[in-house]
């Protein structure tokens, strides 16, 4: 895209096109600007078939906010929104709503609480709730889905791989095989979730962290085609880099070649006094040639080089490779603790694209409307129960029992509060049969999750660092049951519905399934 | 991102580190003004588990020209890579590499060669070809790697959708589940592989579609909260697109409530002149709902009202859907053909994710440099010998049999011509044994498929439009065999190897496993 196009295609209009018929809609009904509220919740973690996610790393916020300040309706937008025809030929937007649009076209009266970034999140707890004017409210669902379901995703995937990795290090690789611009807000989901560093250049050095990275096979081709030969390119690189000297020795024979070349060159660095960084490997049996690499370079009293491990990791593969090396390396008289702990783990597309599950099922719903000052809950019952909204102006609060660790997450009403519950009743969302009772004793604290972050379009929030949200993880994921956290079928974590929730949700969803207008047989087949 | 963010981390740094590493190792040797050439191409098919692709769509193009056009280094990039410290503290770019950087940090050296957007693309066959100074031409390879691969694989998704949907109108809603920003290139994308319409409205403007969509299930519930109900948000909808009414009919039940809603409002449209467009279903089992939904508008008079289809659809879904309704619809009295004709599939997190397959995986490979003005091949021998290279200067044709079928793509060396060939050999590109001959005789055309796009940076090519791109898709798969166009299990097309090429990399392949340097006895373990 040129300049002129990406201001159209990332402003304003960064949105589906029913937003703003719906706007319309509700402008002409003297609705626009009646206070509403939407929740953004996920339904589900994401399921990577052999795998599947026990909780997930709240992300994305920030970005968001950067977005929501920025987009303001330009004079050109209202020119594009003017051109668009019905299937009669007219106007599909008229002007009265183009003036309103034109004038109040931006997100300065909406307020918004979230759960910050880093945080540990769970399916259908509100994760953001913004409240204010219907219209642009509305306008504001698709970037802040596509703004916070993404980087949601990314940062629940990088967490199992820091999980994984043991303490070794993880590099996020994934800017070849991302989806186009959406590789920043997925390197930087990334290192909100767990990698450690990018090899994207530009995105690390506006978040602050130097980008990593060594070289690739063609530096070796080049050479050897020029008939300076692998040891050659290696010879090069060395002097260029004598303090970061990590070289890539899969090009022609990882053992037989690349290493021992290695080694050489490692050699006379140590002559000159520089201390090499290690060697990459990139294709074949990761754990065996690691495991092989190892005693060449421990034999050459290169005991603390990394070995960076890349080409198509993920959680299940790097576990899949620590468990080999556990397994081999004794027999091959290397010591497999000390080898993991010098493993780096360059991850790419598994990463960047969240391998398995490449969406989270990320929502933004209508849950109350003000009439006459006076808020309604609103509600859409499903044919699929599960997806029977939760109404009203909730909280969310987490529990943590007398072990410290977070027991259940509870939505309530906002005139709720568990600190005056007890026991706390909990009932499953959707069954009605299900639910169990904590006593206030056994818990040792109730978290609220929501943090107010606009009010009415002021930030009332200091946006934390990098660091700070990778804290709140770290935190988070200390007082998470091991079980929850298990990289294949984990714990289901509980999130339960409040007593007068619960209650609320089903006369509504009662009252709604009364209104329908009659009863019109369907001949037995199952609807649902 | 602040709007100075994205500027760095979208425009020259948009790039892996060691790109620059490498571009420094070269500029320190002499090498960086090198002429070079790197071939862009990809291993395999996308495979979705259940289903797989048996060709590709090729885009992306113009929007890689476009960032090479701006993305040239500024003086904030070169501070920000000032600023970069190795392990010693020293610094990793030196005075003279920035100083050059700063003065050529650009692709106006580049000559690009590529096979047009829209175009039916395979394996191992060069998509574009990159020639250039050897420190720049590496430098792009993040950059063009991201913009061409995502939007492939995304343009064979979307191809895919359109062939299962026989004709139905396929509209792109991908935007909230999608990978942040990389949703209008995904969007795009979509537009040339076969939606016909996207839902994202800024995009659309900038290519010059109409943007789709109508309302959400919130202005539904917005209204059953303030006491209007489902009807009363059908009649305000209707009122304000009287000619453009198409109406979401799931909120609280489709078959009891919001068809007949739905006809009740377009009964009062009929009345005013109007023509209503028809309804949306978003949930339960959409087969069953569209033949129940289909029974009664036919019976209110309205046979010529859409039904849009979505959630969670993709090609093997609808597939299953329209299955379904061959099957069931004539035990209801519906006419199953009939009823596929009046669908329309809104395709959202299927097509701008590619479920099943995220990524493509498309590499970007040095394949000969120049030394005292001659061409010298280079090559990667790998340990997996599908991902050993094909070297130096290729063609790619495309051979079509005597029914103008294409039959094979050949790769050949630029010095040679198919038209001279007879027969012409094929072989395998990994399996030696394995080649077949044609009689030039059985040949009804030879297509080479590279177009020179990029001379020394000057733009020698007529951007074709998104409809001239859908035209070139539909003559290739005109062309190509239905077997490869097969849903599930395709027939596997040929991607062959000349003679003179297959010979070549033979020779450099031997070339390079000799220059191991030792024979290091690996205890008998089998290392790829």
């Amino acid at each position: 895209m040129n300049p002129q196009s990406e201001a159209t295609a990332e402003g304003i209009l960064y949105t589906d096109e029913y937003q703003l018929t719906m706007a319309q809609v509700y402008f002409r009904l003297g609705l626009h600007e009646t206070p509403a509220q939407f929740d953004h919740f996920f339904r589900h973690y994401p399921d990577y078939g052999d795998h599947q996610a026990g909780y997930c790393i709240n992300a994305g916020l920030e970005w968001l906010l950067d977005w929501m300040r920025q987009a303001r309706v330009r004079p050109a937008d209202l020119d594009h929104l003017r051109g668009q025809r019905d299937r009669a030929g007219r106007p599909i937007f008229d002007q009265p709503f183009l003036r309103w649009l034109g004038e109040y076209g931006n997100f300065d009266a909406l307020s918004l609480a979230a759960i910050p970034e880093g945080r540990v999140v769970h399916p259908n707890e509100p994760l953001s709730v913004v409240r204010g004017p219907l219209a642009m409210a509305q306008i504001l669902e698709t970037a802040l889905l596509n703004l916070l379901n993404y980087q949601t995703l990314i940062a629940t995937k990088a967490s199992r791989i820091h999980d994984v990795a043991r303490g070794g290090t993880v590099l996020e690789f994934g800017m070849r095989r991302g989806h186009a611009q959406g590789v920043n807000a997925g390197g930087r989901a990334a290192l909100i979730g767990g990698a450690h560093f990018s090899s994207n250049v530009g995105l690390s050095h506006v978040l602050g962290y130097p980008p990593k990275g060594t070289h690739a096979h063609s530096l070796v081709q080049a050479f050897m085609a020029l008939g300076e030969g692998e040891l050659g390119a290696f010879r090069a690189y060395a002097e260029v880099f004598p303090d970061d000297c990590l070289l890539l020795v899969d090009t022609i024979s990882t053992l037989e070649s690349g290493v021992p070349n290695a080694i050489r060159v490692f050699e006379e660095l140590r002559a000159g006094g520089h201390v090499p960084v290690g060697i990459r490997l990139d294709s074949g049996d990761l754990a065996y040639l690691s495991i092989q690499a190892a005693k060449q370079l421990d034999a050459a009293g290169f005991e603390n080089t990394s070995i960076v491990l890349s080409n198509n990791l993920d959680e299940l593969i790097i576990w899949q490779i620590i468990t080999q090396i556990q397994e081999e390396a004794p027999q091959y008289g290397v010591d497999a603790d000390r080898l993991i702990k010098r493993l780096v783990y360059g991850v790419g597309t598994g990463l960047i694209t969240s391998r398995g599950a490449s969406a989270l099922d990320g929502v933004y719903k209508l849950v109350a409307i003000q009439q006459r000052g006076a808020w309604l809950p609103a509600i859409k019952v499903s044919e699929t129960p599960e997806k029977t909204l939760n109404p009203g102006h909730k909280r969310v609060w987490r529990l943590y029992d007398q072990r410290g660790k977070a027991t259940t997450d509870l939505l309530g009403l906002s005139t709720e509060t568990p600190d005056l519950m007890d026991p706390v009743v909990l009932h499953h969302p959707v069954n009605h049969t299900r639910y169990r009772n904590l006593r206030r004793a056994d818990l040792s604290a109730v978290e609220p999750l929501l943090v107010d972050i606009l009010v009415a379009g002021q930030l009332v929030y200091d946006l934390p660092d990098i660091e700070a949200m990778r804290a709140a993880r770290l935190a988070d994921l200390e007082r998470l049951d091991p079980g929850v956290k298990r990289l294949v079928n984990p714990h289901i974590y509980h999130v339960s519905l409040s007593e007068q929730l619960w209650n609320l949700k089903q006369s509504l969803a009662q009252a709604a399934q009364q209104s329908r207008p009659g009863a019109l047989a369907q001949d037995g087949h199952p609807a649902a």
